[in-house]
């Protein structure tokens, strides 16, 4: 692509989402809403003034592994320790339920089989799909009303983070059943070897920033530095461990999260996101899909597939928090919280469409499913916790 | 290219310029070339770690618009008035000098002939690359030691800005030798064009932003429709007034620099800037080339090249500045900033590699000259400027 016009479809970007996130903001919506929605009208499904290409997703992903960061360094490990069991059960309730409702989802569509059958497999990685939850917008959400450190937003990143390994794990089960040659047992030891790594270089690399920040306290290389450890995590943990990168970017926040400066990383990463990352990362989710394209065959499906997407995550969250003894606001807000889809999901569909399990048609259903739950949780996430004012605390 | 492998690369990128950009100011040279030698060592030169790519070439360009917008942010707009006349008789003198001389140097190394041949237009098209001055690397430089906005500062941004303008009107009329059909006069129209255009749309934009700036004062909105301004600035200067899109960035930043937030504009611009979009810039100029590929033959017509290219600058413009009555210390800093040479040089290059009045050889040869200034002048720039220290003022 041409220079010049990457500067004026960043221009276009960068006015749009404010533009839109601005408008999201004056009908109490956040303004992530307003920045998708902002993607959606100046992409293909109604302008078509921005399209999407190679260089706006290099930029978007950088933008999501800045906010992955941000959301790592914002971490209060005590709270973690203390989460860490609920989060690992509501993890695995997020997701075995969707995986569950997605594959009756297809069987209800497409007819019942035998397990072990073609067919079945295609049912099966459709809740596949179902199972992972990206939090990007729901950290997005949390951070605009100053929820993000809290008990339940420490326990929606946790849970989160744990759900992404497990689903990791699931897809690569799922996967392996096609391919007698994939080692399931492999795939589960590298990702547990990528927790051990990053425990040891965590341990040294804190001890570094530690001596570093104590000697040069607000100096430019200690975010630099920040940012490059979030980088290198996340390429080694997609690279060499087949973990999600963002799980990488999100460890290298954590492993900063205790250093005196962790606040001063943090306020020059936001700079970096909400002035050029942050907007192309959201718009780029509308401009990926092209409304225009959809059928009434795959729509129905479709719908569905929202439909069914969003309620197991949160029949399966929120039901298990309950059942923990969570109050039911704060259920609630788990069950939300863990709804949203993101660039995961679609990463799941690409590998599913490498293996023949998935054809080409449902990657409208992830598209919408990505923008359905993008829109949706960030409202229902605002009117729980609005009710949660009006409620005393306790 | 694969996301995952453009985080390992910025990884790299941005420790190494952090890294050789302290070593650099360890032994009192500027940092940009620190970088710089980073970009070499790291790329095809030596090591061979990190490949330019279009992905980092789209990062490059808009950190070089970055800086340019927060040069204009910078300026004063007082002193580029009181300094315009000069500045235009010291771009005069940057731009032919050069030109004659690099002309010369071509005909000394293969034969002279007569004006209207074939040979003599290739002799005038090496004199046409020598023109254009790129001041990114003085701005960074002067930024460093916080001389960017004083007399001499604005001195040498004004002229880079009109050597610019009358750097491509040449290059229109030399490539317009070649092709009876391009106007000169429609170019030269056009560049004056975009200057009345800036001018209107300074004004009404002006305005509008100070309307926001009043209402909103210290908003993220201010900074980010700064950016878009300059972006857009740019594209339109690029693709409908011919004229090289960081003169547009330039001017974006010259209409909001008399604004109440142009400080918080550029605070927030220089965090983007140094963070990422910087080092990209500064390392990409020693990732495009490969020192290895260089034979004896091209060599010495490269050295005579970037000796002439350098000298052929100061000698113009220091010589011109020196008749106007500047000091000569102050004519020895306006000659070397504007020695510096950058990607507007490749731009000529390649456009006269299209117009058949290039070999593709000579591209090392301008690649060195980039280098050369780039490392050259800052050191050059720092030591005068110390002397400076040394002498009583006036």
């Amino acid at each position: 692509m041409d220079t010049t016009e990457i500067l004026k479809q960043l221009a276009i970007i960068v006015l749009a989402a404010k533009f839109f996130g601005l408008v999201a903001r004056k009908i109490k919506a956040p303004m992530v809403v307003g920045e998708i929605i902002a993607g959606l009208i100046i992409g293909p499904s109604l302008l078509g003034i921005v399209q999407s290409s190679d260089f706006l997703q290099g930029m978007a992903e950088i933008g999501v592994i800045m906010l992955m960061f941000s959301a790592g360094l914002n971490t209060d490990i005590k709270q973690l320790k203390e989460t860490g069991i609920k989060s690992t059960v509501i993890a695995c309730a997020g997701v075995f339920v969707p995986l569950i409702f997605g594959t009756v989802l297809y069987m209800c569509f497409y007819g019942f089989c035998a397990p072990g059958s073609e067919h079945f497999l295609k049912a099966l990685f459709i809740g596949t799909i179902l199972t992972a939850t990206s939090v990007s917008i729901t950290v997005q959400t949390l951070k605009e009303m100053g929820k993000l450190s809290d008990a339940i937003g420490t326990t929606i990143m946790s849970a989160a983070i744990i759900d992404d390994v497990i689903g990791i794990v699931v897809l690569t089960v799922v996967i392996g059943f096609r391919d007698p040659d994939a080692k399931i047992w492999d795939v589960v030891f590298r990702t547990a070897l990528f927790f051990v790594f990053s425990l040891g270089v965590g341990i040294v690399v804190y001890h570094i920033f530690k001596r570093i920040d104590k000697r040069y306290p607000h100096t430019r290389r200690i975010p630099i530095m920040g940012m490059a450890l979030a980088f290198i995590l996340s390429y080694l943990a997609s690279e060499y461990f087949h973990v999600a990168d963002i799980t990488g970017a999100y460890i290298a926040g954590v492993i900063l999260s205790s250093l005196d400066d962790s606040d001063y990383i943090s306020r020059k990463m936001d700079v970096n996101s909400y002035m050029l990352f942050g907007p192309v990362f959201f718009c780029s989710i509308g401009l990926q899909t092209n409304i225009r394209s959809v059928n009434s065959g795959i729509l129905l499906f479709s719908v569905a597939f929202v439909a069914v997407g969003l309620i197991s995550k949160v029949i399966g969250c929120s039901g298990v928090s309950l059942c923990m003894g969570y109050r039911m606001n704060d259920s609630l807000k788990i069950g939300l919280g863990m709804m949203t889809r993101g660039e995961v999901a679609l990463i799941v569909a690409q590998r599913g469409l490498a293996a023949g399990l998935l054809e080409h048609t449902y990657f409208t259903s992830v598209i919408l499913l990505i923008i359905a739950s993008s829109i949706i949780t960030p409202v229902l996430l605002k009117l729980v916790y609005s009710k949660d004012k009006a409620l005393p605390e306790g």
